[in-house]
């Protein structure tokens, strides 16, 4: 089986073939049929679903987990809803970026293609892969999955739904696999050449993982280290709202904030205020005792933790200086926010954060493709290669260079008889 | 020392924070503050040129080698040129390239932002350490620059006149950093976190040297195997002209070609024809004895060989589909044309040649950023991810997400109090 695996692996790229030359049409087709099919499905999807559940509970997963695990009917439908939702997105492939007469009649052009073969691996939740697939389809990718494995039942039920929705479409159903077990990970990550690109969703030490065991490209993030700054010249009302939202919105995820920094100039007025409020949440903070007597104790290794829960830092700094040092050095370059209503402090702020996406005067959980408006999000990004922030289906696609001529010759050039025009037609 | 040059690669993202932080302006008067101190200092490199000539004899270097490394009067103006020529070229930095109202008064833009620090390693040509700093420095990005070492005092020549030539300008002069033995290549490859790219320019070996032991990411090409198809329809007289410029036009290029695949259904009238004019030019071809008695043999090796010299591969074959089979297969994904007067077929080739560069009746040394008309050549790359062939100053940018608000969370959003309006207003 170990090899079979290698060898599917090493085949998707020429399998995916149908899928990489399809139409527009042909990929919203598919899209649709795969929606269908999942309706038609569902029963024995969800009674698998059920089968991973009892086993789960038996092994004794963590409430979180098995909440994850649960493929609710309202679930499936958002997810199925999702995949209508992307048959609506413009075709990101075919699209003409660049456009140019190098000279008469020698007309160059860059358009988008699809990058070739993703290999994505994430965790427990089913409906993740719906719209994994879903995305990779309307991009024209090869996918190679990996669920987790407390969902396998449920996964394979959902993999065997989708090939077949398209195995009688001119795309087939090469363009899918689905690995089931850890080995196959490791077949995956050795799969340079075979594999264009691998996006993995997990905790962060598994990301990590990825990156240092890979020699194809990562996209992804493995930390969101969020901050804040809070400005001396800053509405302290608007503010709290801020960092409130920022920390306890939904404080599991990556965009979360997890260090407020405060300027020294407004240290008396606002952090009492601040530290009342955010009790009322119940959010555990760290900061100097100085602050007041409730803090919990900060050290370095404080504003290297993502606490991914109600817990937070707080730090006085005497400057925006101060500040973006701090950020540079401590953050994970994912999001980070300043209040202020002074913009040329918030330009410079803007200018000197090192970061993925800054912003000023809004809420770090703003960082997300759908809240972007980016119709679909493939993942969110901390490399500054490829794709940066929040991705949408842009990250799926690369470029092919297209020249087309009539028997154009270079000779003619280096020789001086003609010269080129470089006359942009875009 | 070796510490020491830990330290200052370290150091660079600090210390080229000024240049990041530049404007368009500052970026502009440095250049042509460069170009005016290399004027200046030539006699003193020229003199150092001179003794790493004397050395190289000595060493018994190549004559090829030799030829690269001298830096002429001829070669150091067009150098100086070139920094010239950068300072036209519209700013790179703080483009817009996306801008979206979400909702009221909260505005989301994508802007693009120097990458940070970028390793360049370049072999013997001293000339093309003038560029590389151009190209970092017009891209607001920190350069650590390591040339061959049969250059090396020509090379600190040049970077102790760049560093005196900004030294005294806003952007300072520690955006740029020489290195100078292998083991600093090493440290280089290991500075993961610190840099953020390396372009290695060199032989293919070295390329996949650097590919192999950085986990920083690599823009670059290890191999150039560039293929032509002539198709049964095709003009033959202009066929043979783009199969000879192709070739023979300068060979050692990377986008020279190193197969040609020709249909069979003109195998008779275009072989012959073909093989007197490569002949007449030089060229040892390798192929079925069938074809011809002069060739040489043909092996499955062969097509993975790039020759970069007056030597090639010549196969029939079927069909299209047999063409770009075997273009996928042995092709390094850099350059690959079609010679054809089908723009149904042409279509067809475009669409499953999955390359960096596909052309259509023009040669496959048209693929240069310099006649793309891209402005400036960083290099060209065969990865898909990031940037693809030809790479301009676009290749030294990223981006950043910038969210302007007026306090506006996340809350309000979820739970319904507001929807978003996601309206484009670039």
């Amino acid at each position: 089986m170990k090899n079979s695996v290698f060898s599917q692996i090493k085949d998707i790229r020429n399998t995916s073939r149908k899928l990489y030359l399809s139409s527009d049409e042909e990929r919203q087709v598919a899209l649709e049929r795969i929606a269908l099919n999942l309706e038609k499905d569902k029963e024995r999807i969800f009674s698998e679903n059920k089968r991973d559940i009892e086993e789960a509970k038996e092994s004794g997963i963590s409430k979180q987990l098995l909440h994850r695990l649960e493929l609710t009917e309202n679930k499936l439908s958002s997810a199925i809803e999702g995949l209508r939702d992307l048959k609506e997105i413009k075709d990101p492939i075919g699209r003409a970026l660049e456009k140019r007469e190098l000279d008469d009649s020698l007309i160059l052009e860059k358009r988008t293609y699809p990058i070739g073969v993703i290999g994505m691996i994430f965790e427990a939740r089913p409906d993740a892969l719906i719209q994994i697939a879903g995305l990779a389809l309307r991009s024209g990718n090869g996918i190679i999955l990996k669920g987790g494995r407390e969902a396998k039942l449920t996964n394979l039920a959902l993999i065997d739904s989708i090939k077949r929705a398209t195995e009688n479409l001119s795309i087939g159903s090469g363009w899918i696999l689905g690995l089931q077990s850890r080995e196959d990970v490791s077949t995956l990550l050795r799969a340079e050449g075979d594999v264009d690109l691998i996006i993995p969703r997990g905790s962060n030490s598994f990301v990590r993982y990825c990156m240092d065991n890979t020699r194809i490209p990562v996209l992804g993030h493995s930390d969101g280290i969020c901050h804040i700054y809070v400005d001396s010249y800053s509405d302290l009302d608007r503010a709290v709202n801020v960092v409130i939202d920022s920390k306890t919105q939904y404080p599991a995820a990556c965009n979360a904030v997890e260090t407020i920094l405060v300027n020294e100039k407004i240290k008396e007025k606002f952090v009492p205020y601040l530290l009342e409020k955010l009790e009322k949440k119940g959010v555990l903070v760290h900061g100097d005792r100085g602050l007041s007597s409730k803090l919990l104790p900060l050290s370095e290794d404080s504003f290297i933790t993502e606490y991914l829960d109600l817990e937070m830092n707080l730090k006085v700094v005497s400057s925006l200086k101060e500040a973006i040092d701090h950020i540079n050095l401590y953050g994970s370059h994912h999001t980070d926010a300043i209040l202020t209503e002074d913009m040329d402090v918030a330009k410079a702020f803007v200018d000197s954060v090192d970061s993925a996406d800054v912003f000023i005067n809004a809420s770090t959980r703003f960082a997300d493709g759908f809240r972007f408006g980016l119709g679909a999000e493939v993942g969110i990004s901390t490399t500054k290669i490829h794709a940066r922030g929040p991705v949408g289906l842009d990250g799926l696609v690369t470029t092919k260079w297209i020249l087309n001529g009539n028997g154009d010759v270079v000779a003619d050039y280096a020789e001086k008889r003609k010269s080129f025009k470089h006359r942009e037609l875009l």
